[in-house]
């Protein structure tokens, strides 16, 4: 339950999917990494809050406490801190698993896969946090998703604006947590939740909604910047100053138009210390209506830079930023576009369909599918010893294969190979075995 | 334990060489298909014999008993069974896991790849087997392993052969595993066990054993045909029979010269029916040593027409033949090749390294980069505001990128690039943004 097959068709849009963010992953300059699904039970707990109890544990059978790794991220702390590396760019594309309650139809699964693009080191600021923004627009380009915001924030902003409201520290990341529904439900629900379940004062509550129903450009950075709260406030004013360093960045990557500082992007997780960001896809609701709305969430990430150390024996700190493409949503939406369209996909490759119109001649498709194979060509034969030529044409239409390579007693006296483009039914004879031998 | 990370050289070295049995697999038509890491623990329990014993499980958490697949033959066929699906030709390349005692220099791991293909549906005998075979030697071949031979029995003609030699039909499975062990240790010793510990007569074992300790071709397959006992065994002939038909098939093929009808081929596990094989590396021992030894097995498989039914409410066959590459000892020996050549394997694809010779031009290099990234060239930029060149130039050698793109003040000037061959050194000037702007 929550988990699944894929089926040829499914696993054919998959890969060509992972293929885009791969390709993306790599223009970037990304090595691979691979790590286990099984982690130290040690290695996963305390790391996700809540969710913690959403983790999968495999049974005491003598041995070590093994779980199934519940994202891409801690594994990939842990190896930094393991193997002492300071410095990285990985991409990691696998599958993780949570014991949630699967919602199939919106693409939430107990196991499915994530693609991941870190940078490790101490460098610069903002400019690998630059780098993870404009990876995620150039995937949500190359798929043509349709409209998209990249909406981007900090925790430090967010905690300064915390503390000049008056929530005492302790109670920073509930607020975070609380704030962070706002995508979901109207401010008054959120500051009702705030007062009431979390306790919060309605003082704090309303100028905590001032500050997090804001966002815009570079003009709210500016004027936030001359806030004369927030300004005085240090972590706020580290954030919002290396806010404006991003968007400068950005400008010069030219993909500001699609980026919005959103006071109101949280995120739940606990490890992120700096940026953060999360990208959501934009639909008109129907026809009738011009605004267009979220449709949820296809990629997000941000800054940990205390992660590392939390797996070092010496607290050793690598600042890390890193960005996951919520793939399985997107899948989605392309297999619903694609059923829509009425498109076939096709799941295999094969070129070409080794064929005889004759009886008896099983020996001649053998020899000369084995030298298509030899020379590089994917190729296919109907594994019946004499299959009606109809039925392999059949074969052929139903499976996307472009080509038939007929073989029949004529050809084979002639030592020629007739070549069939399947749809159009044009024929050319082809005298395959000499130009084999050349080659 | 058992399991581990895959850091960049060897993330690199898998892909290549998963790629290459990747492509193999879709030279044959080969679809995809993608199964869950987690079955249902009565899915795996009573297919692997002995071997359930390591099978992981994960905790009753609620809900469903899961379990670690062992391989992906079973999952396959509990995919056919449930889908209903009687023809299908897949590949499938995963981590499975055993609970084994890891043996890692020999390539023996809890977590490990496995690559297999399999074609299941009801068609002409031994066509596809011959494919099956075909491809296991396609793949040796390319990856440049070495001399190999492909050893080749048939479970019918084993089971004739106990038959015949007076072993009662439920210590056939018994004889299988026992007979199993010729490969490592001499006859004697299997003669020994099978008197001793398994109880059969030894004028049975010595009869089993003027046959198990035949190898040889279609020639031997001709002379057992004619063996006035084991022509007489019904199960014998025709497996005999079909061995012929393969070796003929093979023969158009061209691969015959590396394959070996071997009687004393048995595998192991429970689920074979029909032909089974297995691929074995071939290495001289020593200088001083003509005969070439086998060093392992690198791949194997085989015919197993009950197992789709055992999942079937009804009990409804697919018959199936697969092969499974061993890539985890390929794997070691690719390594220890690559080693020994103290060759360096690149873990990126990076093309270039967009580069600055002076201060204060961090903005030229992000715009710059962008528009490489854009135009789908694979580029990297160190993250520092203002490195010195020679560091951006140690920083290609160390990691392999073949070229810098340098802007410093003259080349903005002019409105050009350097461009440097990291290598040789030399340099042209082009005009970048020119060229960029009309394609």
């Amino acid at each position: 339950q929550g988990t699944r097959d894929h089926p040829p068709a499914q696993a054919a849009l998959r890969e060509r999917l992972l293929g885009a963010v791969v390709s993306c992953f790599k223009r970037h300059g990304a090595a691979a990494i691979d790590t286990p699904v099984l982690e130290l039970r040690e290695t996963l707990m305390g790391k996700y809050g809540e969710d913690t109890k959403l983790i999968y544990e495999l049974q005491d059978q003598g041995g070590e406490l093994l779980a199934l790794r519940y994202d891409l991220t801690v594994p990939f702390a842990r190896y930094l801190a393991m193997n002492k590396v300071n410095n990285m760019k990985r991409y990691h594309v696998a599958k993780v698993y949570r014991r949630d309650n699967p919602a199939t139809t919106r693409g939430r699964y107990r196991e499915f896969y994530q693609c991941d693009f870190d940078i490790a080191g101490q460098f610069d600021p903002m400019i690998p946090d630059a780098e993870c923004l404009k990876i995620v627009h150039e995937i949500l380009s190359d798929l043509q998703l349709g409209d998209f915001v990249i909406k981007v924030n900090d925790r430090r902003i967010l905690n300064g604006v915390f503390a000049i409201c008056g929530v005492p520290e302790s109670k920073f990341i509930m607020a975070c947590s609380t704030v962070d529904k706002l995508d979901k439900v109207p401010w008054e629900e959120v500051r009702s939740e705030m007062v009431g379940e979390k306790g919060l004062s309605p003082e704090a509550a309303d100028r905590i909604g001032e500050y997090v129903q804001l966002h815009g450009g570079l003009d709210l950075i500016e004027r936030l910047l001359q806030d004369p709260k927030l300004s005085q406030n240090k972590l706020a004013k580290e954030g919002l100053g290396d806010m404006k360093l991003l968007f400068e960045y950005l400008t010069l990557f030219g993909i500001t138009g699609k980026i919005s500082f959103d006071l109101s992007l949280a995120r739940g997780l606990d490890y992120y210390t700096g940026v953060i960001f999360e990208a959501v896809l934009l639909q008109q609701e129907n026809e009738h209506m011009e605004e267009l709305v979220g449709v949820g969430s296809v990629a997000g990430g941000g800054r940990y830079d205390g992660l590392v150390g939390m797996f070092d024996p010496k607290g050793r700190k690598v600042p890390c930023v890193g960005v996951s493409i919520g793939i399985e949503r997107i899948f989605s939406i392309l297999e619903q576009r694609l059923k829509a369209s009425g498109e076939k996909l096709r799941t295999t490759e094969t070129q070409v369909l080794v064929a005889t119109p004759q009886k008896h001649l099983l020996a001649a498709r053998l020899k000369l599918i084995s030298e298509l194979w030899d020379a590089g060509i994917k190729a296919e034969m109907l594994y019946k010893k004499d299959p009606k030529l109809l039925k392999q044409l059949q074969y052929c239409e139903d499976t996307g294969i472009p080509l038939a390579a007929i073989v029949g007693e004529q050809e084979l006296a002639d030592g020629v190979v007739k070549l069939r483009d399947v749809s159009t039914r044009e024929e050319v004879r082809m005298s395959f075995y000499t130009r084999c031998q050349k080659c």
